[in-house]
């Protein structure tokens, strides 16, 4: 991927930082003939969206889209839609602290080892705002591939699992959890972090079904990579797993095999063999399988915490520094829209490339 | 990345298949002037080279490589690089049963999906073998890089985790251990798997020191969304984390945070501050912070085993498949090399991209 | 270069239609501290824009640029700088016959045949309007590239070429012409073409003065190969030469010969050698030589006259169209500006591909 | 494109120097289930191999190809295609005097001053044996574009233009000349220039006929840039015009309008309009119309003449140097199917490009 365009035949490049006067991204490649209006696009972002519980950022964003090119008449012309949103609420004031000494955990100090300046306001090209435009680009990932359903959900919280999953609880968790136990735990811990000025980490698992066999490439453009370069670019990511991931390297390899048994059966292969298993989370050899395909997803606790740490001014003498901004106790729970976006953005690359190659 | 390109500047295209006549990589984009004969790539191949001990594949191959062009009276040019390594071993009639059926967990059926086709000697490829490419090519990368060490070692084996790392140890390790005490419990594990037939998983971690701080971008090229394509693409691995990984999800922001003062000091640095621990392993929003960079990949057990599995034919009828096939019981060892030359990879790429637009 | 993207390193992605809100582009991997405001992009654009003399469209357009991000305190970040201008002088009424049928020359039936569907306003992305967005990034590109000059002028308009070179006379002159006594009779050809309702062809020679020894590549990154796509992707061209071009075939390698002689001289080269004659237009074997860069690009008239031409509406079926809108009686005198941002574009591409590779 | 890839979804690798052991090219993307054989490569390497009469160089090679991976029981598989030919006839003897002195026109000095060395064997990777890689993969090509037919000829040689086109004679022309007078006069200017240690230029044209309309893409990715690229990349080439080219700068609109019936008529247009004529060549904005896609490429004589010329040292002494080894008298003549190549490589990658996007 180049440095700031996603895909090789659907291409989102996003633009923008957290305080300048809006962000964007332009998405080429884009099939023809999509019905595509800012309806399609706005639902998912307003999933993403701050402010909506006391668990995220109290920053205020309508975060509403508009579409610039790339649509007439209602429908793709596949020429580039280019995508943007306003920024409304930004208190660069907050950020003066910043200005003058490194966040520990931020990009504040390798941004200026890199590039010699930073805008520093709200974090510049670094803050979590440019996952907005992700998700607006996902949403249209998620029109290119059709049937595909994609949803993810926080199965770990501060260290704390879920241990079951009930599909309509998780349809109005705050928290994206479908363990209504788990989530009665995880809003303890969430207020009790708050209270502390501290963050906590959480992990993400994202399902897409109905993607069929033969998705992905035997090498370098093997899905399981594409899917790994997708999610670990998000912000704050530090793991990524695919099936049963860091757990089946403590497998045997008996116990590890999807056994196969002629299909199409029940358990959505799409018409393909049937698995006993899916340990290898719907992908062999770089190339998805049928199966459910599935990954998680491992987020720190956010840098930007209230507690003073100890760091260095930006010409390089010892401070400390707190974060007095807005931000989310968790960003993990606001990544969930934004790793199902990214699978989008993966499958609907994939799929195109396919269809290049093999018709 | 492409299909069978891995890199933006220092691009590799390998080629070749298990059991074709031989097997190649073209390195493009590689700087003139650097000092490069076929001696400077054989050692790291030599240390992948299956056969050595009892616990690799018994395929013997000799894997010598030779350089084909791009480099002349001992210097790179800056054209292409060519290598090329014969393949000597084969045995394709190890392969009948593939032919016939698909080995659950590998690459067998989706090629059929995909492609309507599949050379099933020795899995075509989709063997292992394509990473002897890799580790070529991450040779000449660490031409590139210079004075940067790589080093991986494994650090679980069969769910059985080091406790310690003993430098010296790791040097002469067949399993590529730095804990000697685990190493004996490991060979233990191997010679009961290998007599079930079975097989075991591992994690492999690498580590890179002397990166400066700086390397890397914001959003879709970040450095540690390049690792994790790197290490996904590679067979069998199932899961990527960089720094404390999974565990920095369990951790809160203070316990987590990178505290900074002024440097340059003893922590290897480079020159930057002094960093009281590297939880981050090495990168901070997407960029290098002259820490050391750290990486975990996780191994599934392969799927070739002795073990009879539940499967299907090519043309879909039940049966079941044995793998008797030369294989090795836990392919995470010689995995080692070939996660080192990823990085090697990737650090080298994002070096050039580095210097071209940052100067 | 990618459907919407041009450059490798210094990535311009486009965007936009005629007759849409605005068009933008996004340039990407733009080196950091470059000093950068809107002021030093407008006055690029405003040489390219609309309704400046008779000989050119009477559209309105103030083509008023505006920088969304990238820039902080006045330099470059090294983020994506998003820049964007307002349409507004669009009349879409003006093309209902557009909708209606196609115009023999002109993209509207080859998107149908393409997509199936076409934004017929204005032509919507294949409007020449998409240019101003070339000029845009071509005045960020002259930035990158610091003291080389571009230059570019008509060299022939409706089949009548220039014989003299007065550089004052082009600076002022409104047809892009520096020979005093051709445009004297290019103003008449304009005049009695605009009456007619017909149009004319151009020949723009395009000219970099100050171009290092050693931009380029041996094989299809070769700076010839950039410039011709470059060139050749700009609306209505139809010729590419470099150098002495097509008027080289037919001399002998003598007469072809730039022979050298120990420098630096006085022949601009740069500190190299000094070269008898630049025949070759400053590139051998696909890499600059030092010498001025030379190419020249033929444009069509355009295909958007006013005399009736057969055609056949979208629905297949026999009919004339002729255009009413407002158009460039000589598309080839506004494309100067475009010529000089291609070039521009060309060259901070391959100089950051330079430095990547040879540092 | 890349340093030494070429395509986007079919990518071309090529490697290899003139006096090197081999030159080799890796093909990627190529779509699975093609028949293909060396013997589906082979002739079109023998149309371009040296030494088949006194008009070529003398170089004796032999040219045969191998495919090393990609085909299994003789189909493409979908993974890349490995293709080497071993250089069997250098001469490095020949060459002393290019090590010692830069040849003007050549890229000696160039490579010299970009990379800081070069490898002076027969050119090393600046020699047009490269080009065999480019026959040998548009060789595959051909085989996914179908039943397309490229055909290239010389329309101009040593300033000599042919008259008429006698498709019975192309077929055996050992000048690629399809004017049979044209070709007596032709062999009379071939002779001359060679006695005399002196080069000619031509002027090449490739028809493409059978493309459907829609290939191709609005701005960067426009086939016309495709095919500029492709065609001024090859050694020698100075100029590419489409249609018309430069010729259509010297037209009226209405001259240059292509009027369009309703169709599918006899005029080769596959099915969409009749067109009344084709100026554009095949073209109009960007994307294919239906009609015969039509190029021109110019190429200077060869700088290789054995004429003594004023050159420096590669220490910056001044000298003189004349050409002695085996040589071209006219590149154009060998470069004929170079051409037909690099438009078959432009098509199958834009066919599967269009595929991708379009269904």
């Amino acid at each position: 991927m180049s440095l700031n365009t996603f895909g090789r035949l659907l291409r989102v490049t996003t633009w923008g930082e957290s305080h300048g006067p809006n962000i964007g991204a332009v998405v080429d490649g884009c099939p023809p003939g999509i019905a595509l209006g800012e309806a399609d696009i706005q639902p998912w972002l307003d999933k993403r969206k701050p402010g909506q519980s006391r668990h995220t950022t109290q920053r205020r964003e309508s975060d509403t889209v508009r579409i610039l090119s790339g649509v007439f008449e209602g429908r793709t012309t596949g020429t580039p839609i280019s995508l943007i949103i306003d920024n409304e609420d930004q208190r660069s004031k907050d950020y003066d602290e910043v200005a003058r000494a490194y966040r520990p955990g931020h990009a504040d100090y390798v941004y200026d080892a890199k590039y010699g300046l930073r805008d520093w306001r709200g974090g510049g090209r670094s803050s979590a705002r440019e996952t907005a435009m992700r998700v607006a680009a996902g949403a249209i990932a998620r029109k290119v591939i059709g049937n595909i359903g994609i949803r993810a959900h926080l199965v770990e919280l501060g260290g704390d699992r879920t241990t079951r999953f009930v599909a309509p609880h998780l349809e109005t968790s705050a928290l994206a959890c479908a363990d209504p136990e788990a989530e009665e735990r995880w809003v303890a811990l969430l207020d009790k972090a708050r209270r502390a000025g501290s963050s906590l980490g959480a992990v993400v698992e994202v399902i897409a079904s109905g993607v069929p066999a033969g998705w992905g490439a035997p090498v370098y453009a093997k899905i399981d990579a594409d899917i790994a370069a997708a999610m670990m670019g998000i912000n704050a990511a530090k793991g990524v797993e695919i099936g049963d991931g860091f757990a089946a390297a403590r497998l045997t390899g008996e116990e590890n095999a999807d056994a196969m048994r002629p299909g199409p059966g029940d358990d959505g292969s799409g018409g393909g063999p049937d698995f006993d298993s899916n340990h290898a989370g719907g992908t062999a050899g770089g190339i998805t399988t049928g199966q459910d395909l599935i990954a998680r997803v491992a987020f720190k606790p956010t840098s930007s915490i209230r507690t003073p740490v100890d760091t260095i001014t930006a010409d390089g003498r010892a401070t400390t520094i707190a974060t007095t901004g807005r931000h989310d106790p968790c960003v993990g729970i606001r990544a969930v829209p934004v790793v199902e976006a990214m699978m989008a953005l993966v499958l609907a690359d994939q799929m195109l490339l396919h269809r290049a190659q093999c018709g």
